[in-house]
């Protein structure tokens, strides 16, 4: 019986919460399949580890390690921005990964990302092919910025959108709480250059049982100063405060972002601060009302503390999956979320062609935006809703959640060559 | 036997994730002891509902929404942010409260708030013993910014703290998995005008089961360019990337807040950002690192969700402790919590003179900053742990916490006269 083919797995662009559940799936699988699958190798810091061969041997992790990765937030063995191009502008960086899959024996590729690894994976799949190694290429999707097709959803947006959902409610309370004689005015800035998906889940912090203001700038709806500033004092009006969720993609009618619009450095350079900032301070010097703003940054991807159970378990189901269809002999797919019903929530694990993912983005449906162009529809909350729902809490050590740390012992080098990146 | 005497109960200045939890230890205690305490009014948007004669019945609200004011945070009645002066500055306001509570039949009076509104409960007790109508003026001790003496900590302080270790924990593994083709630098700006006590929580992050290289700017250490851009660098040199905890307060050798120092709006305003966007701009431009920043605001004193246990036990106990000493005929006193041992925490309830408490203000302890000033010592360690010990979750409903919102029904107005806040 010849020894089975190597797995190598990789992590790309931005991390997740719930990243590391999907890389729990994939190696617990494979761990499962010893017959068919022999070690899984990890890129150290995503394919930048494939192409200077710094690889992780995962095997030197212990059972328990490799399931702490289930609960531990961001990228186990680093990631990275590093996208290859087409295989004419890039050929020598394909070339080289197949070079270090062969030298170390690997049949299976899963990559762990958003499009722009799709893409990746699919091109690899076709250069092994023609060049007589051939490489089974799985995508594992990833992203919070939730624009794959077909899945019905991304790892790591559903965690993302219920920490915004959930901090816009606490904060809405905070300053409902303050509003009589201090801050009227919230403002939240979230995630989202091209898409208003994070956005959208601030809408959820209101719901039926627990009403609140909360107004949303979508980078799908171009900015008008003077109907916000309407909407923002009609709430105000109304309930004594509001709550402001920004995407920091939100562009005014010249198709600049609007967070560029305000500020300047004492060097006269535009930018530095967020587009939270902008707004408040637009608010207040239009209506008078003071204000507080935040500004999530990486708390909202990062929030393993506050994940979604939905978010954890999809993760996890498409990293087994993903090594699943590889020992069915699948090659160049990626595993994807199928919604069956939406009350209650029901989903199945699908297949999709990497051709029908690769370069094409899911746009956020425009009937997900209410007509005014600052809240919600009801199809966006049944969409929404479930993606949120549950707890998956990490274990505590005094006080503090323990995510682990793997040892990441790196795999001896075989070949001679070193490979310059970048 | 004679009616007993109804009480008062209102939130003072920003609230916190645990304020509500010393309300309900207030009105579950008393409703035990009915016979010694008649109906609790709660002032509607703190002192000001005291004022106005803006009163909430909350004898009218279930068991089980009282129940619920401990899992909730932000102010459930309303807070303000309206200072009583002197005697004689503020005699008219004095006076109308005094009025307020004869005509209410209110002989206990407690107040949810920090150092100012522990100066407010003091001279109402004692100007009501002069006017002839004597209450008992109880305070409850609140407050993010934990300066309040002889108390352990200030409930709200231990939440807030937890919140930014566990924050601070995630995003640094976030920037951690991004370090080596993107973002090496991530800053958080945290609150406390005045002291380093939340700043502090953020050295929390690092354990010693989980080393992260974390560097925190103090407002009780003067901003020094030069060491704080070699102790980054020194950070990124070693670990590949840094996290940045940074205090609102911090201020420059000039006595400014570095918080102004780097940017201006289109007329040249200084402000509108914060103190995170310029010190990671300061790194980037000095060390050519790329950078993410987040502010936390509001977040880091609502976020409920992720209450540490020590401080909701602590907040409902000192509710409840200044319930039992009102019925023990205690006046002008505060419930504080004295700490008997480090390891395991131990602490007992204490009683503290509002004369010893009233405008006086706990710094920091030199000896919790290190030495180079940029991180937290064992025993500023030894001080802060058992306060963000223990996890609190709410119950959650479709993805979100239940939090309690009370019908709050305002109680007959009694007096003729109107009155003019402010």
């Amino acid at each position: 019986m010849s020894h089975p083919k190597n797995a190598f797995y990789a992590q790309s662009g931005g991390v997740t919460a719930v990243i590391n559940a999907s890389a729990c799936g994939v190696i617990e699988t494979a761990r499962k399949h010893s017959d068919k699958i022999g070690k899984v190798y990890a890129g150290r810091n995503g394919i930048v580890g494939a192409l200077t061969e710094d690889l992780i041997d995962t095997s030197l992790e212990s059972d328990a390690a490799i399931a702490a990765l289930r609960h531990t937030p961001a990228g186990a063995f680093g990631s990275c921005r590093y996208k290859l191009k087409g295989l004419e502008e890039s050929r020598a960086e394909y070339e080289r990964l197949i070079e270090v899959f062969k030298a170390h024996d690997i049949g299976y590729f899963f990559y762990n990302g958003g499009g722009d690894s799709a893409d990746t994976c699919l091109k690899i799949s076709q250069l092994a092919d023609k060049m007589g190694y051939p490489i089974q290429a799985i995508h594992v999707p990833k992203t919070v910025d939730n624009d794959l097709p077909i899945t019905d959803c991304c790892p790591g947006f559903g965690s993302a959108a219920k920490y915004i959902a959930v901090s816009v409610r606490e904060a809405s309370f905070d300053v409902s709480s303050m509003a009589k004689t201090s801050t009227k005015i919230f403002v939240m800035e979230v995630m989202g250059r091209h898409a208003g998906w994070i956005a959208a889940a601030g809408g959820l912090a209101s719901s039926e049982d627990c009403d609140l203001p909360i107004v949303i700038l979508f980078p799908e709806v171009v900015f008008n100063r003077e109907k916000f500033l309407d909407k923002v004092n009609e709430k105000v009006k109304r309930y004594g405060y509001c709550s402001v969720v920004v995407s920091e993609g939100v562009k005014t009618p010249d198709g600049e972002f609007l967070a560029d619009s305000g500020m300047k450095d004492v060097f006269g350079h535009t930018q530095l601060g967020g587009v939270a900032p902008v707004v408040a301070t637009m608010i207040k010097d239009a209506l008078g009302y003071r204000f507080h703003w935040a500004v999530a940054d990486y708390l909202q991807r990062a929030a393993r503390h506050i994940a979604s159970k939905t978010d954890v378990e999809q993760a996890y189901a498409l990293g087994e999956a993903a090594v699943e269809l590889a020992i069915q002999g699948e090659n160049a797919v990626m595993p994807a979320i199928i919604r069956k019903s939406d009350v209650p929530y029901q989903w199945e694990m699908g297949k999709v062609k990497l051709n029908d993912v690769a370069n094409i983005e899911k746009k956020m449906p425009l009937s997900f935006i209410s007509e005014d162009g600052f809240g919600i529809t009801e199809a966006c909350r049944k969409y929404l809703q479930p993606l949120i729902a549950g707890e998956d809490y990490p274990p505590y050590n005094g006080g503090l959640p323990s995510y682990i740390r793997l040892r990441n012992e790196a795999v001896s080098k075989k070949l001679a060559a070193e490979f310059k990146v970048g």
